[in-house]
Order: structure tokens, then sequence, then C-alpha cells
């Protein structure tokens, strides 16, 4: 067998997807595995325990980081590290993130039975809290980990029964010794679902990622007067609901206006006072705009702005907008990029570019190393749902693609 | 002084209103006296103890409406009534209702201090549970009396403790003897702020109320599909937020094509899942139409669903629409309206007509004996308000009219 011919087990990596989702499974199918919590542990323990089997060392860091590694010929080359997350929303699914995981461990394992060496050192990759569901920030690990924010931070934040991540952490057993950071890094791959609907859409087997889009979100808030839906004409109404109808539409406009990876969201919204008979006199609500570019993401908060002072002094009611978060747009390494299109090529899996709409370790690690990311289908698009589903010929052909992506950056020492 | 010189002592008048509001007082200066809770007792025995001062028998029916009769020189003639409601709002004001109700009763002091006799008798009457805060139906005293609902039905209402409106009418003593409706009623006259900013927008004194308008309230739902905002375009979006817009903006638009008269408000939104990154999956919410005239509140009714199956076609998402309320416009009966009108125009006091928007006693009243009402400004046209707030010259100018509209219909025997 040439080197070109080697496969992942398809199936020993779905079978390994389903038994880390029956630790939190819920009824309706998906997996309820909130991070650092018992059932947490128990997954941390298992993945831990499959890469002991296959003969990898483990480090954790001091944010609970599980990096374990697989020797290569040359072990003062920085590995070449896969990895995502293992933690999940309240309903989420069985493959955000644990995809990612168990495929770089499913790496490790084709390796080890094909008794290949790599010339640099190969590391499977977890991090702590990328969904941010029980403690915020999000992408907790690997934000510590490349300097985003600080380990105090981090171990200060608290859950909403005020249990804190370094309390968690200690409890569970993940707190580990070595300083978040200093950890080399040769190259990062994140294998993921798409979590969106564009490439079963598209009928494409693997999205190559070259960038994840920068977001900005704001509330805004519009301020009208209270009053009665009967005894007040229309012409003397100052009804916030009308004016955030306007606005709201605007945030789609935008978004259409600058194609293919402009976005535009109103996803949450709050009426005041809320009720059948009453014109409201105060709606706040969520703005969400992303795209790839940072100048056409830079445009559309102008547009945005501008819209809104046009609307004040159209409407003459108070309206409040607030820039809540922000992050650019983080275009992947081109060597990483070419890596996974290289490999996919040469697979012959059909394959489109995909732009990620959604944050995932990947933007944090890119600011550390080379990065890169390998999207698969999911059915509907649908994540962050109990229905979450992806189909197994999909599954393994992503696993096939980390395999020789991460194989031509490590380098075949001995077949 | 002749009959045309009589005017009620509006200190009186005011000083009465400040003494209800009172009981069930708030912080802010506002009301809160629910109906038939100890505070409604406490508000009825003061304002019956003043009815007995002043000479007046009273009777109470099986809903808990009371009627306080002044005799007249004849009196087989039905009584000319008028009367309003003292339950309020949870965070209600001084004047709505209460107002009417102590206008009737200064009517009466006024006739007594310059010994009048009419010739039909007069009574002031209150209802019980206008408001509709604590049970519903709303206006349930007024509609038990005409025959809207059943008596059985009002006594089976329940508050959100679980107690009937039959248990808590007995516990504060106001469950009366007499059937409701078997009261007859000559003309009836309602006194009320407007709770609409029209009279002040104009400068008015008195509102001629010539009908009340007629609603038709919906419960509309707008099903799309959640999904993430960042990774689904634009193209692949069912946004059940963007689609709510637009025909909560039809909404409106539907009203500005039916002035004056045409009103529309959407009043209540509730998004699902409502959080910032998730387009919306489905969207709930009410659509209050109204007018005066019932053709064309049945054409915006038409022009409504017309839209939202156009809206349902084009964008393919799912759009249910259900009519949860109707009440037909109510015009008022040309004795009283131009009763009010000759009175308003005898005072010399500026006035405009006003159809009224929101519901009062005085519809159902209107359904068995000839009805009219009038209104005067309030602050801001804001009600339902602790802040709700009215000038003393024009509570006074509104007993003027009120006392010389009933005089009309009562006709004075001997001065």
């Amino acid at each position: 067998m040439t080197t070109n011919e080697l496969r992942i087990d398809g199936k020993r990596l779905w079978q390994s997807l389903m038994e880390l989702a029956r630790i939190g499974a819920t009824p309706k199918g998906g997996v309820k595995r909130l991070t650092l919590t018992d059932l947490d542990r128990q997954g941390r323990d298992l993945v831990v325990g499959w890469g002991k089997q296959a003969g990898l060392t483990v480090t954790i860091d001091k944010i609970g980081n599980v990096f374990m590694r697989r020797a290569g010929a040359n072990n003062s080359l920085p590995p070449i590290v896969s990895g995502s997350h293992i933690d999940t929303q309240p309903t989420g699914g069985k493959f955000d993130g644990n995809y990612g995981v168990l495929a770089a461990l499913e790496v490790v394992r084709t390796l080890n039975d094909h008794n290949i060496q790599t010339e640099a050192p190969l590391e499977m990759a977890f991090w702590t809290n990328e969904e941010g569901s029980r403690f915020v920030p999000v992408m907790m690990g690997s934000g510590v980990f490349c300097g985003a924010f600080s380990l105090e931070t981090a171990y200060a934040a608290k859950d909403v029964d005020g249990k804190t991540v370094a309390e968690e952490l200690a409890r569970i057993g993940y707190m580990g010794d070595e300083e978040p950071g200093r950890h080399p890094i040769g190259a990062y791959f994140e294998l993921h679902i798409e979590q969106g609907p564009v490439l079963e859409d598209a009928d494409k087997v693997i999205g190559v990622v070259p960038a994840v889009m920068g977001l900005s979100w704001y509330d805004c808030i519009v301020t009208g007067m209270e009053a009665h839906a009967g005894p007040t004409p229309m012409g003397l109404r100052k009804d916030a609901m009308q004016v955030s109808t306007r606005i709201m539409q605007e945030v789609v406009n935008i978004a259409n206006r600058y194609p293919p990876y402009g976005r535009g969201t109103v996803g949450f919204v709050q009426v005041f006072p809320n009720s059948r008979n009453v014109i409201p006199g105060e709606v706040k609500f969520s703005i969400d705009l992303r795209n790839v570019n940072e100048e056409l993401l830079t445009t559309m908060h102008q547009e945005m702005l501008a819209f809104i002072e046009k609307t004040r002094v159209e409407t003459r009611l108070g309206i409040s907008i607030e820039r809540v978060s922000y992050y650019p747009p983080c275009p992947f390494h081109p060597d990483c990029v070419d890596a996974v299109r290289r490999a996919t090529a040469k697979l012959g899996y059909s394959n489109m570019d995909v732009v990620s709409g959604a944050g995932h370790d990947a933007i944090y690690a890119a600011r550390v190393a080379p990065a890169g990311m390998i999207f698969v289908p999911c059915k509907d698009g649908i994540s962050h749902n109990e229905i979450e589903d992806a189909k197994p010929e999909h599954i393994e052909a992503g696993g096939n693609v980390l395999l020789h992506a991460m194989l031509e950056r490590a380098r075949i020492v001995a077949a």
C-alpha cells in the first residue's frame, strides 16, 4: 500500500463518536455534557483513556486543555496538532466538537495500525469550554492559550450557581501544571461539521475553510411612548416597535448588499410593556453583522449607523446603539488551507470553499500557529441542537482529509 | 340663579377624587385597587357611604354592580343613570373610572345643594371589574348586566391564585340580591378621561363622544427555521423575524390608509429561541385593528388577510393568523350625544368630537339603553399608568357637562 492509499477506519471513528455520545445522552438523541461537570469528566476520562491505549503521552495545562502526543522521528520539531472540544451545548448534538477530537484520535490509530512514523510529532488536543454555555467567555481554553484573556479571568468565571471555573477544574481533576500557551504548535488543523447548510445545498462532501468571518454584535434600544392602542391616533404615536421594524429590515438589506459573505441577523427582541393593546414604549433588540472581509464589515457597520441616524432624525424617537462584541475576520494560514485543499483533491472528494460563519477554537489557535479547518456537511445545516446529524460517509471522508493534511505537514519517515 | 347658571363644586369633586385615591395609593402617585380585593371593598364602602350621606338609596345586583338612587318627582320613570368603575389597573391612576363615578356623585350633591327636584329619578352607578386585570372578561359587571355573557361565566372566573369572582364578591360583602339587568335605565351617561392625546393636542376642553371604535384582535405566528446566524447564508434562511417585520409594518400601513379612525398596533411580540446568534425559528405577535366604521374595519381585516396570504406565497414560510376577539363599533344614541353637545355649547367650553378608541362600560350599557359619553383631556394622553393626570379645571368642566346633560334628560321639576 502506498501512502496515498492510506485511509482511516470510518467505522471505528463512528463507533467512538457514538460511545462518547452516550455520556450525557438526551432522550431526543442529543448530548448534554456541559463543561467541567461530572459528565465532562467522564467524557474527558474516556478520551484520555483511548489516547493512552493508542500510546499517547498526556499533557494538561492550567486551564484544562489536554494535549496527547504521538512521538515523531524528530521530537525537537513542534507537533502537528489537531483537535476541537468535547463540551456540548445544553441541548447539543453528538458531532459538534467531538468529531474533531475523535477524528484526530482516529488519525493516530490509523498511523499506529500501519506503523507509520512521522518526522514531526503529532498531537490530538481538546480545549476546555468552547461552548460558553456554562461559563463565559466562550472558547475559553483556546482563548487563554493564545493570550486573548488571562488565566485569572477564566478562573474567576462563575456559573449560575456561583461555582467558579477554578473550583470546577480542580474538582474534576483537570487543572494541569503546564502554563497555557507554553506548548509549541507547528500547525493546527480542526475538523468540524459545517453547522450551516452550504455544503449540503451544493451537494459537496468537503468544505475547505479559507477563513472565519468577523462579527460585530450590537444592542439597539428604541424608545418611544407607551400609549393605549385604541385612543391614540396614528399620527400622534411614538411606536417603538414600528421604528424597530425599519431597522430590523435594514439589517437584512445591508447583509444582502454585500454577498456572498454578508450576514445580518436580529435574533433577540424584547418589547415593553409587551401587551396586546398598548403601543410599545420601548424595544430592545440585538443586531449581528458578519463578513469575511474586514473592510466590508466596517462598511456594513457604517451603513447601519447611518441608517439609524437617519431613522432617528425622521422619527424623532430615541434610538441608542451600542457595539457589545467584535471579532475581526480570521483568515487561515495558506500553508494549512492548501494542505487541506491538496488532501481533498488527492482523495477525490467533491469540495468547495466554505467560509466559517461560526467561531471555533481554531480562531485562537491561528493567533499562535499556522491553522486551518475542514468542514463536512451536517443534516439540514442544523447544529447546537439534539437533532444534529451527519452521514457516516461524510464523517469518514473528513477524517481522511485530516489524515492526509496532517501527514503533509508532519511528513512521513517510514511506512 | 337660573338653571342654566347651575354649576358643580369642582373643588369638592377634586377632593373626593383625591380621598378615594388614597385607598390603594402607590408610591409613584398612582392607585392599585384591583377588583374585589379588600382595597376595592374599602373604596366601595367609602363611595357608598358618600352616597348614603347624600340621601341616596342603594341597590346592589348579583354581580356587585352598585346603583344609588335620588328619587324624582315621577318614580315610575326609568332613572337617568351615570357612572363608571372604581377598580383600577395594577399600576393605575387616580382618574380612570373613579372620575366618572365621583362626578355622578357630585351632580347629586349639587342638586341637593340647590334643592332641585328632577322629574325622572337619577342614579349614580359603579360597575364591577371594568379593568379585567384580575379577572377576565373585562367590563364584567356591565357585560353581565346587558347579557353579553352569563352570571355563571362571570362567577366562575378565577384570578392567578385560583380565587373565583363568586367567592371574592361574597367575601367583600358585595354580592347583592338583584338580578343583573332587571334594573331599568332611561338613559346612561359616562364621563371619563380621554385616555388618548387628541383633546390635549387640539387644546379642547370637552370631547363629545359619538361612538366607540370596533376592534379586531389577532394572534399571528410566523414559522421559519431556527439556524445559526453565522454559517447560514442570507439566501438559505427562513428568518421568521424578518417576515414578521413585513406584516408588522403592513398593520400600520393598513391603519394609515383609513384615516382618521383607522388604528393598527403590534403590542406583543415573542421570539423563539430569542438568542442573539440564532435566526428566529418562530415569532408570535398580536395585531390590533380598530375603526369606528364597521365596513372599513372589515376592509382592514380583509386587506390584512390578503397581505398575509401574499407574504406566505412569496416567502414560503408558515404563517398562521387567528382572530381572538371582535367588538363591532358602538355608535352612541343620538339623543344622548346631542344632550352632551348641547350642554357643552350652553356652558361655552371648547370642544370637538372624539371617537373612543378604548372600551368602556358605556358600550354594554348602550345595548340596553340610550347611552353617551363625555371626555376630558388627560396629561399627555396617558392612562393605565401611575402618572395618569388631569387638570382640575377640566375635571370641573366635565362635571358641569354631565350635570346639564343629565338634567336635560331627567327634566327639572322645581328649582
